[in-house]
Formats: C-alpha cells, structure tokens, sequence
C-alpha cells in the first residue's frame, strides 16, 4: 500500500486545530476512543493534538452523514461498538470525513460555530475503555520472547516447542478482567510452587507484558473461517496491550491447560483504537518465515508495522523526589514473526467465529538486543539480574506503587510523520 | 441442607399441570430457560412435564408481584441474564412462587383465565440458548478423567501433574462459540502432528466431553476474591455442557499454553438451566482430598451432587433403519474431585472477577469403571479399542452424522423424586 494512495495519512497535512509539536496525535493519526466530561454522558471521539473531535456532536449537527450508513447513536455511546461494528466501508468513510473536516484548509466546523463543543481538551475529559471486549485471545508471536520463556520455564528442553515455526501458538484470556488505561492492578495472590508442598500468598514476581492487539470489527460465521486475504474487512485497529503476569502462580499452574490466574487478574489497554488505515506508511516486510507455513496461514502483503514501543517505570520513590520515569525497554513490534492475518486465519481455521470486540493481543513483544525484551522476566533473567533505576533503587519484579506506562509511536518525524498509538499505564497495588 | 427444610423439593407436591411419569420435569424440578412460539418475541418460561410456564404471562398478569423487586421485564426478555444478576434473595422468591402458583392444590392460574396462554406445550416450542456467556472458564476436576488423559497425552510422565491435587486446574475456553443444544457442529479443520512437518485437514479425532457447568449470577468485583463459603450467592445454577473437543489438534498446539483450536470451534450447552435450590436433595459429600487443600480451597457442606449423566450416540445409519440411540457411557458427577465453591474460590483469588454469566465448566466428568468414561478418547483407549454400536457399526472417534445426547438426571424415584436437568445434543456434520 503506497501511503500517498490515502490521503488521511499524507505527510504534508495539517489541521486547523493546533497540534503542538511532539504530539502522537496530528491529523495523520486520528485514533478512536470514548471520553466523557464533566460527568456527562459518554460518546466516541476522535483524539487531535491535545483535543478530542467530539463525533456525536458532528454526527448531530448533520456534518457526518454518509449515504444511508450514518446514524447519529453510533458516535452516542459509550462504546466503539457499533461503529466497529459497522465495517470498513464507513470506517473508511468516517476517518476521510474527519480528516477533511480537521483539515487546515475546512472551515466547515468553525462556520457552523461548533469549535467550541465539537472540539474539547483531553485534559478534564475522562477517557474510558473504548470497546467491550468480547473474546480475548493472547498469541506468542514473538520469536525472542519465545526462545527466551522457554529457556527459563522448561531449563531441560528445546526452548522452542516443534509447534512453535507452525502455528500461531495462543490462547484464550478472561475477557471480563480487561480494563482500561489508569485502572489500578492489586496485587494477586496465589499458590506457587514451594519446597514439598505449595506456598500461598501475594505474588512475588508480577510482571509486564509488552504487546499491541487487534480489534474485531464485523463478526464471523461459526464453520467459516477468515483466510488471510480477508483479514482487513474483520481487523479494525490496533489498541497498546499490557498483559500483567504473576510468574510465580504462572510457573506452578500453567502444566498442563496453560496460564490461567497468573495472567487473569487483569491486562490493560490503552484508550485510543488507531484504525488500520493510519499505518499505512508504517508497513513493512514481516521477518522471514522458515519453514514456508501451511497453504492457509500464506499471506501477502506488508502486514510487519515499524511502531516502537517503549516502557517506562515509575517509583513511588521517583515520585516522591519528582523524578522522571525510567524507560527500561524500547522495542519494536516489526520483529514479531506471526502477522495478524496469521493469526486471525489460524484462530478461526477450526470454524470457530468472532465477534465484534473480540481482542487478539500479539503475545509479548521481545526484540533480539536485551533492551528490548517485553518484559521484567527477560530483562532481568529470570530475576537473577535486577534492573538498575537510579536513586539506590533496583527492580527485578514489580513492588506495591510501581506504574509501568507503555508508549507507541510510529514513524521518523522527518520522511514519515511521526504519529502515537496512545500510551497505556497501570499501578500495581497492595491487596490490604 | 434438609431436603424437607425447602418446601419447593417436597416428594409429596404434585402440579394441577399434567406431568408424565417419567417426565425430566416434575413440579420438584422447575429448570428455567428462554423459548418462543410461532416466531414470537422469545420469553423466559420454566419446564413442568411437557410444558413450559410462560414467566412472562404471569408477572404481566400481576401473579409474580414479590415485594418491591420484580418487574414483568425480567422475564420479558430473550436471555435469563437480568434474572441470574437478580440474585439469590430474588430467585428462591421466584422458585417458591412458581412452585406454589404450580401444585396441585393452587388455582390462581386457573381462576385468572391464564392457562392457556401461561402454559405452553414444549412441542412448538423453539428453546434457545438460555443465557449471554461471559467468561467461559473449564476446569479438569475427575481425578479419573485427568489420570486417564495424562497417560495418553504424556506416556512418558506421571499422569498426574504435582498441582493436579492442590488446586482444581482450569483455563478460559471460547466463550463465543458456546451454543445452545441442537446447534449443528462442522467438523473442525486443522493442523496436526506429521511425520516431520504437520498435517493440515479435517479433524479425524472429533471427541465430546460430558460435563456440568455452573452460572454466575451477581458478578463480583476485581480484587474482591468469592470465598468458599460466599460460593451460594453468586452460583444460580448447573447446565449441561459438551466440551466438543478435536484431539489430533488439540496434541499438535496444547504445549505450553494449553488448547485453543481443539476446543473452541463449538461447546454446546443444555437449554434448560437447574437451580442449585431444586439440587438439595441430591447434595452429598464430595470425595475425600488428600493432601488437604490450602486454607483458601476449604469449603464445608455437601458439595457433591449425585447427578447421573447418560452419553446416547445415534448415527445416521441408526436414524435409518429406525434403531435408538445407543448409550455408550453412563457416569455421575458425585465423583468429582473439586466442588464448585472450590473451583470458583480458586478462580478468583488472584483478584479476577466475574460477571453474570461466566460459564464455569466441571471439566469431563469420567468415573472409575470404563463404562463411566465421559469421552470417546477414554472409551476407545486413545482410539485403540473401538466400540460396538451394533448393526455392523463401530467407533473410536465421532463420523459425520454422529449425534451426541448427554442426559442428566437425579434422584431414584422411590425415596428421592427424580428430576432431570434435560440433555445437551449436538451432531458432527461434514464441513463441506
């Protein structure tokens, strides 16, 4: 896909609402999410610079009607959902729309004495889980990330399953405990394995996991699957994903049905949908795939994103002395081996379907270099080699009062607008 | 818990409503469930012999009025979810109502002109799934069930995994394609275990697992784990359940996270859904644990329930020359290991919450003799030693056109009314 084949994401774009410099949100980027202000009733917007684009505002005042697609209730509620559920011929409708509308040279808005209520700060508005999730399925799809787990899990074996260069590994995680950027994370408590018999207690070890997913817009049929060319009229953006892991349980449960209260506590994810469309210049080749998958997991086409991810850490301690958080991971989501499409072709290829919501997070995303593995398990072998943050402090797992934020962005800012997937942050918590 | 103390399960209580000997479904009974007629809106209605109780009917008609909590939209409804988040204050209310609006000495009906729009023949009646799932959770509770599948699927190892007896293993299955009885099941596609690299086609090993599942009611909040003994207030019920499983893909993709694609293509529930209050009669004490569990895993009280569950399998061949179904095992849910308040304590002590609607499955429920196994892989010995359906018919693993039944009765008919809690069908049809 060449990116000036759309112009929402043409590099030379500006918008009329002013977008200060270093903002992960110009006009190119235009991400999804649902806000509410001073407790009134919750609807979609859209985020630019450091204001949100209040749809249902638009959509009321008659500035969003598409030929016999757009409802004003769409953007009128507290969910993505019906928009999502809508599909891609208005998804593409809508984001052309508004970023005409946003565009310098649309006076639209402002002519129709808008501005003031269609265009409203993030800051005082409250930003909301953007969609209910209806399946949660986690993927393993980092090659890295794989080698190192398996590695530290089972010591006497391959740390590669022979599944593993086959198939999308994953698995189903509770949907009902995915929550929303800024929700904190009590600790869990738990069995873990102890000398003879099991120990019980809070975990010891509650980890990150750096991962990006992907949001079900239409639904699927039960018998049939989505093969891989039919992936983009099903996949409707991508949200920043943390994947919160108590390794200690994690280790003791997970033989022989897979990770289950290790990892159903909670995971987070960020407030902000960015549709596909605005990664269009971000595509790149995915990494070579040794051996040639299966016929039905084959797919064309630069489905590889360059989006960086970064992870930064904060400290009651840094708080408290007013310092800046600690980054202590930047890696990159172009290294994972299993593409969406794969994995979309691969989780339905039995006939299971999918439903509008439904979340397919990428699994944790490790580069090659130890700076860039996704999470504290890697970083710090197995917590054998604590991290060192600064001011006296060090970390091998997360205590009460770390906040782990997890930011994306694509794009160099100079060839390629550089434009940000959001953030999402969570606060680990004392369970008493 | 006395059976006598709960006047809704008294032996001697008879309904005006004609029941037939034999019949599931005597006044003691009273499962709920959603059906509709000629293409009406769908309501919820309770089973009496071969009728359904139009709920509906009756709280429209003022004959449901409980002290300032029901309204007539509870019941007005396609899902038995606003009734299963009423909670436990609201549904002995109801059962006790609904038993006495039933037996044999009421006329409250009868004298309201109300039966014969109140109560509706099964016959012509569509049932439909009874309820929205949330989480989808199944366990691996049979000591017997998961000796037997750890010999077949590790032969190498001790069949029983060292945190098998300290807590009750379970992971999220796909709670999107859990579908009401009746619902066709396409044979799943996959890869499986080659010589060398993987084969991909139709499953060749289509299994069921006969199990119980419970439904929560009221929801909890994350952080807030259910102990053992709050177990009552957020369990309304038990539903038949078959967990469809397809075990040369399950083989092939279950190491390390557990299966996916082996079971999430369908798990097909009962339309009917029994009250843990119409169960008392039939509690008894579950198996005995050792080692003990840890404090959090403790429950007192007769957890277990004496629950016969029958396995028919009808073929096409069968259905032709007009033979019934063959029963190919029969086995009883008081031999499970780990109990509900158990299972449930367990899945939220890491702080996970649920919500209405969360599916907890028993895991396949398999006794001690052979002819107790709940799943075809247990029966045939891995396929080993096939069963003889008669007529020149044989089976290791289901063919297209199989049709599974599983039938769940209680109660010996003499001393302890019997009661059934319906069946869950589903049959294997070809793909293409």
């Amino acid at each position: 896909m060449a990116a000036n084949a759309d112009p929402t994401v043409d590099p030379g774009l500006t918008s009329w609402v002013r977008v200060p410099s270093r903002s992960p949100f110009p006009i190119q980027a235009l991400p999804y999410g649902v806000f509410a202000r001073n407790g009134g009733r919750p609807r979609v917007g859209v985020a630019i610079g450091d204001q949100i684009l209040d749809l249902a505002v638009l959509a009321d005042a008659g500035l969003l009607t598409l030929p016999g697609q757009l409802q004003v209730s769409m953007f009128d509620q507290a969910r993505l959902d019906s928009f999502l559920a809508a599909g891609r011929s208005v998804w593409i409708a809508v984001r052309r729309r508004v970023s005409k509308l946003l565009s310098s040279s649309n006076t639209e808005i402002l002519d129709g004495g808008l501005a003031a209520r269609a265009v409203v700060p993030q800051d005082g508005s409250t930003l909301l889980q953007p969609f209910t999730v209806g399946d949660f399925v986690d993927f393993y799809s980092s090659l890295e990330h794989a080698t190192n787990l398996g590695r530290m899990f089972r010591p006497d074996g391959d740390p590669l399953l022979p599944n593993w260069r086959h198939l999308p590994v994953g698995y189903h995680g509770r949907a009902g405990t995915v929550v929303g950027s800024g929700s904190l994370i009590p600790r869990p408590s738990g069995q873990r394995r102890g000398d003879g018999t099991p120990e019980f207690g809070p975990s010891t070890r509650v980890d990150f996991e750096v991962e990006l997913g992907f949001v079900i817009g239409p639904g699927s049929k039960r018998g049939s699957p989505i093969p891989t060319d039919r992936a983009a009229e099903h996949i409707f953006g991508v949200v920043l994903v943390n994947d919160w892991s108590a390794r200690d349980i994690q280790a003791w449960e997970y033989q022989p049905l897979g990770p289950f209260l290790g990892k159903s506590f909670a995971t987070s994810i960020g407030h902000w949908v960015t549709p596909l469309d605005a990664l269009g210049p971000y595509r790149v080749s995915p990494p070579p795939q040794v051996p040639e998958p299966l016929p039905y997991l084959r797919a064309g086409g630069a489905w590889g994103f360059d989006i960086d991810l970064e992870v930064l850490l904060s400290t009651e301690a840094m708080r408290r002395r007013g310092s800046a958080p600690k980054r202590i991971s930047l890696t990159n989501f172009a290294s994972m081996y299993w593409t969406m499409p794969q994995q979309l072709a691969h989780a339905t290829i039995n006939g299971a379907s999918v439903r509008t919501g439904d979340l397919f997070a990428s699994g944790t995303i490790s580069g090659s270099d130890p700076g860039s593995y996704g999470s504290l398990i890697e970083l710090t072998e197995n917590g054998t080699q604590p991290i060192d943050l600064g001011g006296g402090e060090t970390r091998t797992f997360l205590e009460d009062g770390d906040e782990i934020s997890i930011v994306g962005r694509a794009g160099d800012g100079f060839r390629i607008p550089q434009i940000g997937l959001g953030s999402v942050s969570g606060r680990v918590t004392t369970t008493d």
